[in-house]
């Protein structure tokens, strides 16, 4: 079986990733971003320092991650640019390699055994493509489309809201979401955020691993965008999340949780005036459709979870994450606002 | 906001939909599938009557759904067909249209409001997109699919496994799953599915409606098929199960359930002589991993969930399903053909 | 080899192509298409009755060609309708099949052999699939686009500007480009016109068959419209062109004629008003670019030509057209206009 | 209007271009390209050295074109490399960026104009991507794909046939075409060769430019590769083609030349053990058909032409070529290389 070209993100707004853990770098390049869209290269780095690896329940792995921009943008001072509508490359170095920490055995729960079935060479090559290093391209890519978004107030809120069976006790409404990098686990209640922080200490000396569950909020999303069929918003989503390292399911709205509630509980009622509302405002009075009818926004935050399983790398001493949960927060940000931007490509905003 | 063309799935074997449940006819065009793969008729239109709402709990809409071929095959015998390698276009028509049912009030729950605000006109017209009548082009090129992976020894079994808090008790491997739709519920466990009968028969009286769960297992699937990344085995399959009408959840193997569990419990052990053994068979002794380890499958079963709300039509006399999960079983199943052959397309059997 | 899906053009508005020249019909699905727009279904006839073969220079075939509509346009009246935003799908019955025309010894200059070859089968099944009979569908599917484009003041005008060594003598600016299709051969100039079809003729008699040069040209294109490098509006036609039956070159602007002028000669001055001008308006002063510089529009009219090779079929009777050319004619406009129709998706007309 | 993501190429094996001509680097990823190939990077380098304007006709610019590879290969020595299956992504630095050559007054003839229309922003930054620098990419990623083909026995051959109404004299078949890199123009007849240098250097001394054709015959195509309809192979090569600067036509076989022929001239012969040949081996005695039959190979040499215009760049003192002809050589290789090889992804050889 030969290879298919799968490296490949969207459609409109397209991101191609490369890179082997263990290569020389991981990097990507983003095709079809606007033209004129000011970049805070600042705070792009900020985001890709918020999918490090936090200590100490996380891999000992350092690596500076500085973000190497080949094109697409035009500094316009030190940490600001301008993109230039071109395609936007960058890469980031890969400081800290150790191939020799992998060996030939196949290490169960990992994609060793597949790579090695699927193109018939050792794993410790291709095989660094499984790696979530790979992740740290997207969070470059989709910060550059979180920060489009959120200059047309559309922002993006991932958070842990399960590790192990330890889970935030209140509706998303209830926290403010936009500090969770303030905390290792990335959880905004700080009570559950301590527990959580327990749990892993304790998983960490027994060198053993968890799941967990990493919830997302997308506020400010316009009513209307998405398509039928095939594209809509949810399935894109659904997509875009099981496509990170340890991802097991996706739900939105009322998903796995209220299958057993009533049709009657769970409609949502539409605001009377819902033909006149502003595009950017709820129109609907409840929320239990988590954002979209028919794969079509409504106008209310769109809320989805994603399902993470425990990392399969246990008893092999420090080097790998207890949880991925409190990394992937960000990279679940990410992948939404590659997705979000890609669906609004074609939206005029006045 | 314009249209964007998001009818067709699939990237080798490709499936165009077609068709607005209010309107002449549903249907569609199956492009790149091989030539010369026999296709029983007969055995397609069961497929097709399999997913047909099912009395007490369902629509009582009749449709006679023949499938009208217009491209693609050549008869060789009253019930069986030869393809011939180019698309494969086929129709059913919609017998029993009424679009006076539907007014201009937007349903809660559904996508009428949504639709009108993505096109601007009527949901009536469009919005007929949005009905479940849709999937009736769904399966019938999956099923044309499945015929065809059946062929190489992948068989694909959906059933219901959920509905409001009704669960099945057991392993999928102690249930009989190829009789699942010689019962109204699509459950391979009779005891639960005269529970479920007899909630959805109260809910009927009640005129409300529930949600629920359907699983699907794939087994004979080769080890080794799959991309990385983007071409996620599980991520495909999350894209085409959020398209269907209802669908809220995705999750595989350990999934959203077991996400309190270690990894120590979890890993799945891989068989010693995994180089050697036929690639059809299972390459770990247990399967946590749901038969796919970095996006690419294992050779062992592939086993997902997908969740469902309760229909948002409640208290509107009989023409509506109480709960879609009976008829999604055979939609679940369809798209699962989409995505696998178009998954194996470049794979050489041999 | 197995078969890749390749019956769908286009990337935003997309059209599948189905139907075998001897099955039941042939057909497609027009995806991504707007809501809202009118289109006149007797002048759409008209345009599929264009591209009929006129005799007595060509296929003695006859097929009524009615377009049956199964999906995406709602009715206004008789010969109108309402495009719904959903994908168009619509066949044309073959009412003339004769299958046994066709034997197992594949024809010289056809696509028998090659068929053959590629899918192992029989070229009589398959092999019915290059036969000019499919597109048909693509002038239903153009003539849509067209009438969309026309609304916008966007002009598509084919025409025959050779047939052997008989050309037009003058600029395509001097004639009347609206009423090709009132002479057989689609040629502008009537004392050319005539001598084509004194050729035509005589070459009838000789039963042997003859090329010829399908020229275009489209009025009222808005400047700044195509993408850089991949997504140029020249490689977008060159492909469009040559996936018309006996298509064998393309070329615009100064093309293969002019590659022994000079620079300096070549080069069109560019407006002083150019950032000022009206988008659907020249911005250059002379046209030797064909309206497109970097793959970009210059609002200037889009100029090219497609060059076709005599039809394979000779001495076998009156069935085979002597000359593709004058039939090829409402195909390159087809093609055209769904070329355009895709790159002026995201356009915003204001 | 927003952008569309149109900087890749291909769909199975894909390649993705990155850099403004000004900028930091030009470079790109292919995808989809098979594991386990060994790449010759002295090679590789010197047929990117093969497209480097050569004195004294082209441009004095002076860029080292070290290729530095970010991931995708594994080196087996100092100038070797084993491919990963992976993305292989690369770059080239802009050594010699002198982004004040070029000032706010868009030049005729080039893509200045259009691209200040299309993206609003001024030429300089994004219209970078307008110049032939981003071909160099182009030649890497196409070399590559290029060394695989002759792996299989697949060869690509470009050449100069015309400057200006400077033509070569022979078939193609009476030359040696392996060895046109050894002259400045690219031409395999030692004679005409001469005569265009002379022409050239006349015209640079006018200050004045010129326009060519550049042939390209591809041997030992396996018969039976390609897909009907939108797919056919010289449809895939007539938009690779038209992709490159100053590019204005593209003919297969015939072409425009013998439009006046007739098709008892044209029709090639099939040669009667047709069906039991090997594949990668002449199917037709003679070859107007330039090897496409209904855009399916038929094993004979592929055979086609592209016209480029003069060099929009003139009386502008010695920074520019006086013909791209030369030049394109090397980018009508590549991108056949990577059209080819992205058809053949899915042929089995043996």
């Amino acid at each position: 079986m030969r290879l298919t070209a799968m490296n490949t993100f969207g459609r409109n707004i397209t991101f191609t990733s490369f890179g082997e853990s263990h290569g020389v770098a991981v990097g990507g390049v983003l095709d079809g971003f606007p033209a004129g869209v000011s970049i805070d290269l600042a705070a792009l780095k900020t985001s890709l320092d918020n999918r490090h690896p936090v200590a100490p329940f996380a891999t000992q792995r350092h690596d500076t991650d500085q973000i190497h921009f080949l094109s697409g943008i035009e500094h316009t001072d030190d940490t600001h640019a301008l993109t230039l509508g071109t395609p936007i490359a960058f890469y980031i170095n890969n400081d800290d390699i150790r191939p020799t920490d992998y060996n030939a055995v196949p290490r169960p729960g990992h994609a060793d055994m597949t790579y090695a079935l699927r193109y018939g060479i050792p794993q410790q090559s291709g095989g660094g493509r499984a790696s979530a290093r790979e992740t740290a391209a997207r969070v470059v890519a989709g910060g550059i489309c979180a920060q489009w978004l959120a200059q047309h107030e559309i922002r993006i809120y991932g958070f842990t809201s399960a590790i192990g069976d330890i889970c935030i006790g209140k509706d998303y409404t209830e926290y403010d979401l936009s500090g969770v990098y303030h905390n290792a686990v990335r959880c905004p209640d700080t009570a559950v955020s301590e527990a959580m922080t327990r749990l892993l200490e304790r998983l960490r000396e027994e060198q053993d691993s968890i799941g967990g569950i990493v919830s997302c909020v997308v506020q400010g999303m316009p009513a209307g965008v998405g398509n039928p069929i095939f594209g809509r918003i949810p399935a894109l989503l659904a997509h875009a999340m099981l496509t990170i390292n340890a991802a097991k399911g996706f739900d939105y709205g009322s998903g796995f949780s209220d299958i057993a509630k009533r049709g009657s509980e769970l409609n949502d009622a539409i605001l009377p005036d819902w033909q006149s509302r502003p595009k950017q405002s709820p129109h609907t009075v409840t929320n239990h459709a988590g954002g979209c009818l028919g794969g079509i926004t409504t106008g209310n935050d769109i809320v989805f979870r994603v399902a993470f399983k425990p990392t399969p790398s246990i008893g092999r001493g420090l080097r790998h994450d207890v949880c991925v949960v409190p990394r992937a927060v960000s990279v679940v940000e990410a992948m939404t606002a590659l997705t979000l931007a890609d669906a609004l490509h074609a939206y005029s905003w006045q």
